[in-house]
């Protein structure tokens, strides 16, 4: 049996005050296209369906036709939990009709010992929830961390346990081990804390044949044989815009999975350049005219009106910023302390930007410190 | 065939601050029984379910769980349309699946054109619109008004109808000749103009046996042998503290109806009465502990702190006002203008208030009018 698996689709997100939703349709109709080609036998959408608790009318709009194409025309049973984005009260409106055709939405603790039998495989569908909430399902005040929840959750699950089936996990949580940057280094998802309190082990999973994640949008992020984020569908941060996003195909019977690719119209790109390049007419920085960008300037002077006259060339520039080389390690911090504040920028300086300080900004940054302790 | 006819449940509404949720799911668990103890075979919900397009989870959940009651529980098929307080795209969610087990809630002019049949009858759902919107359907600008739109809408209708069946209207409408007034005075629906472009005439709906309508809170706000309002399940405005709330029970065969009062828990009063008599502990003015409470006082006096000494006796008082017995017409309007303020004050406040100006308050009104003069 084929499943298709994917997550955070963040339906609705912008992009800096760029609104993403026809870059989300025209991914999620190669998604429709992908599950088609592969014969799925259903769909996994590990959460983070929508971007926000609270969706526009346009965006609600948007996330039924998507579930109402993909399971009432396409006929494809879909196994979907809430995300820490999603609202869980207002993604589970009509659970309990849809699972006539298939569509498993679940958002609840309790939801997730209903496990969904399809062909060889058991899923149990556990939503992202917070501590307290398992403190009170459980009846347990010591589940104060993610990771014992989430253990104690798990290990009530085995119960329900059919010996002859394959036992497959949906789930939206921080797994230990997993690395927050992105492939060309950021934070993917910056509403989590690393590591600690708030992961779940991955320990806790040992039970399961393959756990389905969401949560984190790079798929890399825990490398395990049979853990597996998703992704999400679409780049969401400069962080990601290296990143091949896409979804997987698992084969139930081995347990394997494949990685599809699915590009993105237009692209998310990150350029690191001299103004003057970036601005050359003639030279090729790989940025389609509707692609999104993000810059980062190699340059050191001040560029006056410099938003306005990258959007005049790429209108859907997301953001700009300057390279910096500094590395601070807690030993330099210390011997930082110590130093005059003229020392200080005297080394700064040029760590930060490839270039000696010259001899009139030298003297402009005396005068200052010395106006400035003359007012102290 | 018994059909019950309810409206404007306005779910997550407050009063005054105070929240009206359980008042709300006793009236519904009531409406529950009234379906059960006449065995109906339909309920109609005439639009405003939600009083907010944009509802907290905690009434989405609310909602939810009524509809799943009646249909999923009580297996009693629902038709629900829409009104002015619903987000459409909100309420519509899941309306797809919602059909196979009875539950039919229609949100779109489009939508009113797939008439559901139960029985002996044809129910035709047309929510709430704008103009504007049937402009964008119809492909014509020419309806500007909501009565040429609801007519045009009707007639399409006509030709859908079963010539062996009943035809029945589920509408949330201004109807022209309603009265927005409360059995004792005061508007009950404060964001409908009256009459005029607003309103849609009676002579729209001749063609249906009934018209089960939403929008206005007092049930009886037009007199029809065809067309009815089921009022408010609750009282929601001071107005509508001597209304009798409750549904309707329709008879198909015979297309009439019977109101079934439902008594809401704590209740809705108001009283007009002096503050020594409302403050007076020995005195039955027929307000229980819990229930909310709106006073209109016929003193004339300062009352110092006067909201915190209401409340520590009624904890859920809602509101307080003086009685003015003041009663203009155009002709004494045009009088009052050539009068001299002072003349003006001798005639108003005897009239607001039942008692003459004394010789105190004459003489500081002189010279506070005195003062303004001076500085004009």
């Amino acid at each position: 049996m084929r499943i298709l698996h994917t997550a955070d689709w963040h339906i609705g997100k912008q992009l800096a005050g760029f609104d993403l939703l026809d870059v989300q349709r025209r991914s999620f109709a190669k998604l429709r296209q992908v599950a088609k080609d592969n014969q799925v036998d259903a769909m996994i959408i590990a959460g983070d369906v929508y971007d926000r608790s609270l969706a526009s009318e346009r965006v609600v709009g948007t996330v039924n036709k998507m579930l109402r194409t993909l399971n009432l025309d396409d006929k494809l049973p879909l196994l979907v939990i809430s995300g820490n984005h999603d609202s869980g009260p207002r993604l589970a409106t009509g659970h309990e009709w849809f699972k006539a055709t298939g569509l498993h939405v679940n958002t609840t603790i309790a939801g997730a010992f209903q496990p969904v039998t399809i062909g060889d495989t058991q899923f149990f569908l556990l939503p992202y929830f917070e501590p307290r909430q398992a403190q009170v399902y459980f009846e347990d005040d010591s589940l104060r961390r993610i990771g014992d929840a989430v253990t104690r959750t798990v290990h009530a699950m085995e119960e329900l346990f059919a010996p002859d089936k394959h036992h497959v996990l949906v789930s939206h949580f921080f797994v230990a081990g997993s690395s927050h940057v992105g492939e060309n280094g950021g934070a993917s998802e910056t509403s989590v804390s690393v590591g600690g309190l708030d992961a779940v082990p991955v320990s806790a999973f040992d039970a399961f044949d393959y756990v389905a994640l969401g949560h984190l949008h790079n798929r890399n992020a825990i490398q395990n044989d049979h853990i597996q984020y998703a992704g999400s569908l679409v780049k969401y941060d400069v962080s990601e815009t290296n990143m091949l996003k896409g979804c997987y195909i698992l084969d139930t019977e081995t347990m394997t999975r494949e990685f599809v690719q699915i590009p993105q119209t237009p692209e998310f790109r990150h350029v690191t350049d001299s103004f003057a390049h970036i601005m050359d007419p003639d030279r090729d920085l790989g940025v389609a005219p509707d692609d999104f960008v993000q810059f980062t300037l190699t340059d050191t002077e001040i560029i006056p009106d410099l938003m306005n006259r990258l959007r005049a060339r790429y209108p859907h520039c997301t953001g700009v910023d300057r390279q910096t080389q500094v590395n601070l390690d807690q030993e330099m911090h210390a011997q930082i302390q110590d130093l005059d504040p003229m020392a200080l920028l005297t080394d700064f300086y040029p760590e930060a930007t490839g270039a000696p300080l010259s001899a009139g900004s030298r003297q402009w940054a005396e005068a200052t410190l010395q106006e400035v302790r003359g007012a102290e």
